[in-house]
């Protein structure tokens, strides 16, 4: 059996007892560490969980799944994902192949970043399309995610913003020699996002009805114990420091319910 | 100290090993059942959580709630809610109204509908605004959720239809008289869903790119074990059984990702 286990968003114990109880009885259990993190690391989770994890990163869950997935054939092996086990496609991609190769699977969800947003009062009913906003280089400044915000504007829906994240990267020059050279991880702050957002804005002025004194609402590390929330402007959150990662932006509507501008106004910075 | 705590969506051990510490120490746990609920009842909560609940119904949530938020000023209280907590209005007023009264709280977030129904292999960031159908009566056929099924659409965005739940309703008699009746619990069906849906169609030929013969995707269940996944016409999907509640409907994205499809494929019905 293969099961998919999420470990919702902040630390050891947002496990569900479900999915604990699969941990602690599986013969092997790996965690996935690329696609997002939690707040606390693989040791004390190891500890917690009483159970050795074998850390499986991009290059073992895109390249040799198959070998796992096999493996799981005649063993209970586990891959622990932050948040829903279902939120990035390469778990989609997972259980499709372990049922060309006749092996049974079982999920277990948890709370992601995806319902978990709601924490900040926005309903999550009147959110739209979720956005992802990639680092930028010198060279490669995509900005197709804003037409889907200013798509979602337009129809008075919020925009859920995942931020960038970059771990276990190849550097650059590595890629062309036998000795694959890695990046140190690197995760977007909303900071850096709004930096972005008002660099596309300023380059179309007054095309999409968002204004870099338009409302955003910066989140981190949401369902952690030292969550925070701050709501100001784009402009201002240019400059504004969230703490440790993760990170995520909501663009909201421009006209609120007056419960999510009731429970907004908590978090609104004098800054 | 008053908490919200997330249960999510299939039985007793899909709470949170963080969520069943709080449950265990509380002094007065609560059980919203008029939202969602869960696939086995009250009892056997209790009788896995090891602590007696008070059944939370809309009056007492709406009504009765500043009691309670008072009594948490000096006392630990639990409300339990099916899914994630923040899935409903309620609990975002609740959260409010604890602050006014200078009383502290704490979120428990967990798996809800919203994020869990990637289950059916169709991408979370490829869904718009999240819709509710309503029942409808003789005299009130409510259409405007449909509107924003083809804003979804014509985006290729999938649509997630959240189908209507009563329970505890006062009957339309019983309104007038000093004793209130209620009805018998109901929770929309796939079935009735795309039964209502069907009739705005036929009401609306042509204008909106959805028609009878469009895919929809039912769920039933979803997390538990014996859910049910079931892909199909609409037009089929009226007459087609997705067993007990609760269920959701899905009206996917004109255009779909080969992996959506490939993963959409195994719930198709020959019918």
């Amino acid at each position: 059996m293969f099961y998919l286990i999420g470990l919702g968003l902040g630390d050891a114990k947002d496990i569900t007892v479900k999915g604990l109880e699969i941990v602690r009885k599986c013969d092997k259990v790996l965690l996935e560490g690329y696609t997002s993190i939690l707040t606390v690391g693989k040791d004390i989770l190891e500890e917690y969980y009483g159970r050795p994890l074998v850390l499986a990163d991009r290059e073992l869950c895109e390249g040799a799944i198959d070998d796992i997935l096999l493996e799981a054939k005649n063993a209970e092996v586990a891959l622990l994902v932050v948040g829903d086990p279902l939120g990035a496609t390469t778990h989609t991609d997972m259980l499709l192949r372990a049922k060309q190769f006749g092996v049974k699977t079982q999920i277990i969800h948890n709370a992601s970043i995806m319902n978990a947003v709601s924490c900040c009062g926005l309903q999550l009913y009147n959110f739209g399309e979720t956005v992802s906003i990639p680092y930028w280089t010198d060279t490669w400044k995509p900005d197709s995610f804003f037409e889907k915000i200013v798509a979602n504007y337009s129809r008075n829906l919020h925009t859920l913003c995942l931020l960038d994240i970059k771990v276990k990267e190849p550097t650059e020059e590595s890629l062309t020699k036998k000795v694959r050279q890695y990046m140190e991880p690197k995760f977007m702050s909303v900071k850096e996002a709004a930096e972005q957002l008002v660099q596309i804005i300023e380059n179309n002025p007054d095309a999409s009805g968002i204004y870099k004194n338009s409302i955003a609402v910066g989140l981190s590390r949401v369902g952690a114990t030292d969550q925070q929330i701050a709501v100001m402007s784009l402009d201002a959150m240019r400059s504004f420091d969230l703490g440790p990662p993760l990170h995520s932006l909501v663009i909201p509507a421009p006209n609120l319910h007056p419960l999510e501008m009731d429970y907004l106004a908590q978090f609104k910075s004098d800054s």
